[in-house]
C-alpha cells in the first residue's frame, strides 16, 4: 500500500550537474495547527519541524521496545523514525530514490547549512558516518552518496536543513529491488508495511555501530 | 593560464539522479614515489594523500603569513589550500564546476565515510560549515550543494572520502562568472592565478568565520 502522503517529495537530493527546474520546486506541506510550537527554534509551516516536536529523544543505544508505530498527522506524511537524539532526527524519505534513502536534520529550524550552531554540525558529521554505515548493513547496498542542497539554485525544497543519505545499489543489487529504477532517480511512495519494517532493522543497526563505536574509542583512549 | 594537471578530474560530484557511466572513471593518479610516506595512514597512490603529506597543519586562525604560494609536485597537479588542520585538509577542486568548488578530507586515508573515524567525521561536519560560510562570503554565492560519493556506483573517482562543496549561482549571479557554464556542470581547469586569488580570499574568510565562531560560543557559555 502506498503511504498516505499525497505531496511532492519533500526534497530533492542535488543533481549535481543539472540545472534545477524551478517548476519542480514544492513550497512545502502545509502546516498543522496542532504540530510544531511557535517558539523560535520550530517554524509552524515546517514539516521536519513537525517531525522534531512529535518525537522525543532516546538513546540510539537503547530505542524504546516495542518501538512505537510511525505516527501520522494529517496533513503531514507518516514518519519512519530512524534516530532521535536531543540535537537531530533522521527518518526515512517518503519518495525514496533507492532503499534506506533517508533525511538527517538537527531537531532545531535551521534553514541553511550555515545556519546550524557548531555543535550541532560536529554532530552531524558523526551521525552521518553512524547512519551510512546502518543503512549499508540493513540493506546490504555498499555504496552510496550524501547530498545536501543549500537555497532554491541548489535544489533545496524543504527548508530545514538536511542531509540525504542515497543508497546506490549496483546493477546486480539493483535486481533485487524491483521497486527501484535504478540510476533514474524515479521516486515512488515509501510502501508503508515496507518502511515499518526496514525503518526498524535500521534502527537495529545504528545501535549495533554506536555500540560497536563506544567500544572501539574505549579501546583507543586505554591505549594512549 | 590551465593548470598544470593533464589528468581527468580528480572527483565527480554525484549526479544524484544519472547513472554514473563506468566509461568515466579515473583510475586515479598516478605515484608519485617522492611524495606520500607508506605508512598506514597514507597511500603512494592517492593525490589526496599526496596533499596532506606536502601541507604541515596550521591553525586557521593564523594561517602562514604571507602564505606559501601553491605547490606542485610533477605528476600531482598544484593544490591551492584551504585549510590544513591535524585531522583535516581542503583546497579548491582542480576541475571546478563553478567558483569556489572545493573538496575537504580527512588528512589520515579513509576509503569511504565509514571509514573515519569519529572525531574525524565530526570534525568534518563543522569544517563543512565553516567552510561553506566562507566561500559563500569570498564568492558572493548564496546557494551551494555539498556532495559526497562512496563506492563506484556512487561515482566516487578518488578513493580517498572528500566532501564537495559547490557554489550554485544564480542566473543573475552567473552572468558575473563568464567562465562558468551554470547547470551544466562543464568542467574547467582551475587558472593558476584565479586559484591563487580565490584560495586567498577563501582562507580570509575562514579565519572570520573560526573567530567568530569562537566569539559566539564564548557568549553562548557565558549565558549558561
Amino acid at each position: 500500500m502506498a503511504s498516505t502522503n499525497d505531496k511532492k517529495p519533500p526534497a530533492t537530493p542535488a543533481p549535481a550537474s543539472i540545472v534545477p527546474d524551478a517548476n519542480t520546486f514544492d513550497p512545502g506541506l502545509p502546516a498543522s495547527k496542532t504540530s510544531a510550537s511557535n517558539d523560535s527554534d520550530t517554524q509552524l509551516n515546517c514539516p521536519f519541524c513537525h517531525i522534531s516536536s512529535t518525537f522525543p529523544s532516546y538513546s540510539p543505544l537503547s530505542p524504546p521496545s516495542p518501538f512505537p508505530p510511525s505516527t501520522s498527522t494529517s496533513p503531514h506524511p507518516r514518519t519512519f523514525l530512524l534516530l532521535s537524539t536531543p540535537l537531530l532526527v533522521a527518518f526515512l524519505d517518503i519518495m525514496p530514490l533507492s532503499p534506506g534513502h533517508l533525511l538527517l536534520c538537527p531537531r532545531r529550524h535551521a534553514a541553511k547549512l550555515t545556519d546550524v550552531f557548531s555543535d550541532e554540525a560536529a554532530e552531524l558529521g558523526k551521525y552521518l558516518r553512524i547512519l551510512s554505515e546502518a543503512v549499508t548493513r540493513a540493506t546490504g547496498i555498499k555504496d552510496w552518496n550524501v547530498v545536501q542542497n543549500n537555497g532554491a539554485a541548489a535544489a533545496q525544497v524543504v527548508e530545514h536543513m538536511h542531509f540525504h543519505v542515497i543508497p546506490r545499489p549496483g546493477l546486480r543489487e539493483a535486481e533485487r529491488f524491483t521497486s527501484t529504477m535504478f540510476g533514474r532517480g524515479r521516486r515512488e511512495d515509501l510502501d508503508e508495511e515496507e518502511g515499518e519494517e526496514l525503518a526498524g532493522r535500521i534502527r537495529g543497526c545504528v545501535r549495533e555501530v554506536v555500540r560497536e563505536e563506544k567500544e572501539r574509542e574505549r579501546g583507543r583512549k586505554a591505549k594512549l
